[in-house]
């Protein structure tokens, strides 16, 4: 299953990185091979300043040894050894009519001592942060996570929406992150679910990034825009740089565990600003789009 | 006690505010007055867009009640009832080549079922943060803390030196977030030291504080600077705001127990940039900053 997956993660990649070099047309990914010097490593790909694209990464990784003490904590276990690879990716765009977008897939084993798998799990998901609130682009996104998500399992979808507005919650703010999408984790074989079977969900969500989030871009990247609305996409990005600092586990993880720095933070938006206790003005497009991030909201 | 520093830290705003707006010559300070449900309130003062300082600002607070369970947890107590007021400052210049710098003088009292004090102590600090290293500024800011604390214990500054930067050391960046200055807590009452002397002490360091800066901001604010020092110093800030949302004890508290987070997020610089794997070059006078913050050297 590893090997499997991970062969899956380095086509995906090869896949999204060519996906959005189409449709930025100004710039390619650049790429930084790395090694972690307790096992394994990854193969970072990064791009800026693009026609479309100001700055995003589409990363994967494959790592492996003793488990480390903050992991053994995090899981409740004791010693053991792993291997985790993964997808990961942040694309922030120039233009603020067209939304940054995240998604991340990974796959983690344990073993005993004797080297046998003693636990092994799926985790993921894709969500949408809009800086103006189109709202078929919200259906259009999360209409692709439904029809991905309907192929396995018709709970799936509203499970994992929901387990998504939880987790990109900006709790000091009120308010999510952005509109959301799908969040999974610890996706276990059971009865009816084989890990085989959860592959095939994770992969299934994994092929439809593209579908999900290009068409978004194509019809929003040459709508003209204001410095107005420039600004307030750099304020949106200052919750985004909050939230990923604050809240979220991964890079809170990454950060205290000797992570490699450059690609974990990867996901920090270029232009960032922050106005003291800014605050859209009533009934603009600004603050339309902070009642949604208020209270999440059903779009299909 | 608590009377005399909260009158203490009221007046000192005032000298404060006045003295960065006697320098900065194009704008004012605005304040917001604010009340916290469970007890006490603050007032907050903050300075956007002037002449020399991008955004700043400079806060008191009082707040009391009964001892929130983090901070419960924190001081290793159980239920009890607190006082704590202290003056909070971050001022960011707009020139690459004026420091950032950061104050705060603070005050603690517990007590029991009673009201009588079961635990009092100062804590505080002032520390600054430049984009480009002037030796002869650095040396001037050292130096007047250094005369500060000498007139009440020869080892107080190398120790609360030192202090300072173990305190704002960006671990996952193997880098101090800036060249140091003065860092101090708990000061409870001793044989030597009873919390009279700690007041005068605390007092003698806020009172030096605009000695310490306004001769630096003098001397640099109108030295000329390219767009590439000024990205520079917007990827540095991005340290800031690294160390601020991811380390700084103060902000994180403020942050997960609902206190008002504009006052605590005023800290933020204005305008910020990540780069990717951004490198200054080698033998820059980038460069040079950053060898002199992974290895935090002695002043004076």
């Amino acid at each position: 299953m590893k090997n499997k997956f991970y062969t899956y993660i380095q086509n995906l990649q090869e896949q999204i990185c060519k996906g959005l070099e189409d449709i930025d047309g100004g710039t390619k990914f650049r790429e930084d091979i790395w090694k972690r010097p307790e096992g394994g490593g990854g193969r970072t790909r990064v791009i800026e300043n693009g026609n479309v694209f100001e700055k995003g990464g589409v990363n994967i990784s494959a790592v492996h040894g003793k488990l480390p003490d903050t992991m053994q904590k995090m899981f409740g276990v004791g010693e053991a050894d792993f291997f985790a690879c993964g997808l990961s990716l942040v694309i922030h765009p120039k233009n603020p009519m067209v939304p940054t977008v995240h998604a991340n897939w990974r796959y983690f084993e344990m073993y005993d001592e004797k080297g046998n798998i003693i636990n092994q799990w799926f985790g993921g998901g894709q969500d949408l942060t809009p800086y103006y609130l189109f709202e078929e682009d919200a259906k259009h996104f999360h209409q692709t996570c439904k029809t991905a998500c309907d192929k396995h399992n018709p709970e799936f979808y509203p499970n994992y929406k929901k387990k998504c507005d939880e987790y990109f919650w900006n709790a000091h703010r009120f308010e999510a992150r952005g509109i959301g999408g799908l969040f999974f984790d610890y996706l276990k074989a059971t009865e009816t679910m084989k890990m085989e079977d959860w592959y095939n969900f994770v992969t299934e969500v994994g092929n439809s990034f593209l579908q999900a989030y290009v068409p978004i871009v194509e019809k929003r990247k040459d709508l003209p825009y204001s410095d107005a609305q420039r600004t307030w996409q750099e304020i949106r990005r200052g919750r985004y740089v909050e939230f990923n600092l604050v809240h979220d586990k991964g890079t809170l993880f990454g950060l205290k565990t000797n992570g490699r720095i450059e690609s974990i933070l990867m996901s920090m938006p270029p232009h960032v600003q922050w106005i003291y206790d800014h605050k859209p003005e009533i009934g603009s497009e600004e603050e339309k789009l902070i009642k949604v991030l208020e209270n999440p909201i059903e779009w299909v």
